[in-house]
């Protein structure tokens, strides 16, 4: 386990499971664990919930949730923040898990790329296939524009407001902020190295129609090759594919050549790994060979692990019970059905299923 | 393992995966089995699907199933069956699994109370807290009347057109009936012990107003204790607690005391029995001490095992995988994901995720 250094000027975050990972897994270990009265904090790398069903596949339909014919991937990951919603979940959003430190009671602390510290007796890894990276275009220098000019995933578009934006990318990522973005930017330039782009239908028609309206500066084929600018991007060079190199000024520039997941700092963590995934033990409660801390859905593994999001919730939801045993150590656990006993929110709210009356009829 | 004696007179039903109990993990075992090109056939004791969903508590929510805040377990039931119809499930209702015999091929042929025989290589029990079976009032001679007027539970209201029905019992399924059958019998009569019902109030309700407007014969607080006719029921001896003995004349007495689950025949199948339920092997995908039989949902156990519904459909997709690879020897099974490759239904219909483009904008 690695002991860096911690910055003390953050102040410390604390819960009872500390959940690495927003995607579905750990969306519902909230609910379950909030079925306990345990507490949780979730961190992601990416700016919204949902893991893999927010970032990569939102519009598209899962036929194999249980109870659902169909589901929307991102409907889906609606759904289980509203489910565990009374259990008033924390989040550390747009921030990678990097470190964590065992303390001598047995809890943990996990510090994120950014310093942010939280405080946990129990860690549950639902990391997915690994924290969301974007993949970067090769330009000299690009290192030193980032997050001056430069970001690769958009967290926030009213940060564009009025701005000039240069988007770079040929896929639905590029295509839907393009189109976004032109309600909201002063200037919007696509630029994609093919003439072609690949993503919804929707999506390929609505930006055509925005660039014949003069809303989107559709540059195709070219690729972004220089940038430029004092301390923050100023301009940026653009070199089409037959033709002569040209400059334009933009405020930003937006590389969305999509995400990849890297398993990352979590594989330092002294944890037990096998095929890029953190070995568990199934036969009990999904726990790692380090006592606390658990993995649960697409990030463990073990003896015929299925990587589907159904598996996630099972997972999640009998290391909640263990989570409670260590947690409350000799308390007895009766397990409830919520349609018997309703749900107590942690926000006063209370749901209960309509009660039997006892009554005469004369 | 029993060997009791086949009925030779029955055709036999053949299918992939024999599911012994038409709960909700039973239902969703046809989805997850379909997906391998696995054709199940269900038996279910009760008339209907849905298992307790179905028989104990249709018209109350769930909170706990992932991705609805709140399901009602009626609305759960007809979800799985519309998920699983397009893999064309068989369903053998209303009859009890009560025998199994190992082939010589190591395949199985399970043969129902009523005599039904079905052959299949792999058999998954999915029989909950055990096959339902009525609570019978102690009357005396009662048994002989059984399928000539009296019957525990309805399973085609249509049977009681125009006849005369006596029903006795005070919950949800007595009230239920009594108001349904108002529409259907030429005569409702509603016998309880006590002068109060309990279940929802609108049924408690409904009951009284049907009372006052005369289509309901209600009877309370009274019992029936005798029953009569020449080789089908003809007439109750009905005695209220305060009060002179009377007969009604009928041509049905429906008594609705509840069912109960009792794993029943399946616990002389030589399956390894722990606490009412059978062991199963969670470390790899739930089969039990005899290979080729699986156990999963509610009526199985391992360690840190949870009653739940969704604990039961991570169980159910395991042993498909299994199952597969039991039927299928030496093929190579590879994951793939519903919205990556769509659904083929075994009826001819396709589902699948709406194709993203590759086209130019000019
Ligand atoms: C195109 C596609 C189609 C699919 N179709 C289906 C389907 O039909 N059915 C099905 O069941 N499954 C499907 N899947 C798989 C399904 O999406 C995954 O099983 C599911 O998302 C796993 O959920 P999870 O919560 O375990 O992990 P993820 O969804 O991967 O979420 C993990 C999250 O953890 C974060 N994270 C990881 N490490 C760190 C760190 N160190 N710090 C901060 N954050 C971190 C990541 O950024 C990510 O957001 C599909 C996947 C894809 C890509
Ligand atoms: C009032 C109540 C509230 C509940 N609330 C919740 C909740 O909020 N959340 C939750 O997850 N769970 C809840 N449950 C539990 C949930 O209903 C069960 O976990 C679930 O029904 C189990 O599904 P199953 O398919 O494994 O078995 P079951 O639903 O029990 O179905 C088994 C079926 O098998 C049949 N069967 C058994 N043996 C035989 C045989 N030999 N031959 C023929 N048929 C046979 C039975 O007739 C039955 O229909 C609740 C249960 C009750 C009673």
């Amino acid at each position: 386990m690695d002991a860096h250094m911690k910055k003390k000027n953050h102040k410390m975050i604390k819960t009872d499971i500390l959940i690495i990972g927003a995607g579905p897994t750990g969306l519902f270990t909230v609910f379950e664990a909030g079925l306990l009265k345990l507490k949780c904090h979730l961190i992601d790398a990416l700016p919204q919930p949902g893991g893999q069903c927010s970032e990569i596949y939102p519009k598209k339909p899962i036929y194999d949730i249980p109870g659902f014919p169909e589901i929307l991937a991102g409907d889906l990951t609606k759904n289980l923040l509203e489910q565990g919603k009374q259990f008033e979940p924390g989040f550390t959003l747009g921030e990678r898990a990097e470190t964590i430190e065992k303390q001598e009671d047995g809890s943990f602390i996990v510090t994120t790329n950014k310093g942010t510290q939280h405080h946990a007796p129990i860690v549950a890894i639902a990391g997915g296939l690994g924290s969301f990276e974007p993949r970067k275009p090769a330009i000299e220098g690009i290192a030193d524009y980032e997050d001056k000019g430069v970001e690769y995933i958009i967290k926030d578009p009213e940060f564009y407001r009025d701005k000039k934006v240069v988007i770079s990318g040929g896929g639905d990522s590029a295509l839907d902020w393009s189109i976004f973005l032109t309600d909201v930017a002063s200037e919007v330039t696509l630029i994609h190295r093919r003439n072609e782009f690949r993503g919804a239908l929707d999506s390929v028609e609505k930006v055509g129609e925005l660039t014949k309206a003069g809303k989107i500066n559709l540059v195709t084929p070219a690729e972004v090759k220089e940038l430029h600018g004092e301390g923050k991007i100023e301009a940026v060079t653009v070199v089409p594919k037959d033709g002569e190199a040209f400059q334009i000024e933009t405020d930003h520039f937006i590389p969305l050549f999509g995400l990849s997941p890297k398993l990352g700092p979590i594989g330092n963590w002294g944890l037990e790994i096998e095929k890029n995934a953190i070995k568990v033990d199934n036969s009990l409660n999904y726990q790692t060979n380090i006592p606390g801390i658990f993995a649960i859905g697409d990030v463990n593994t073990y003896p015929e692990k299925l990587k589907l999001i159904l598996c996630g919730f099972h997972e999640a939801t009998l290391m909640c019970q263990a989570a409670y045993r260590i947690i409350n150590p000799g308390k007895r656990l009766v397990l409830k059905y919520t349609t018997v006993s309703g749900i107590d929110g942690f926000d006063g709210s209370r749901k209960e299923a309509p009660k039997a009356v006892v009554q005469a009829i004369n």
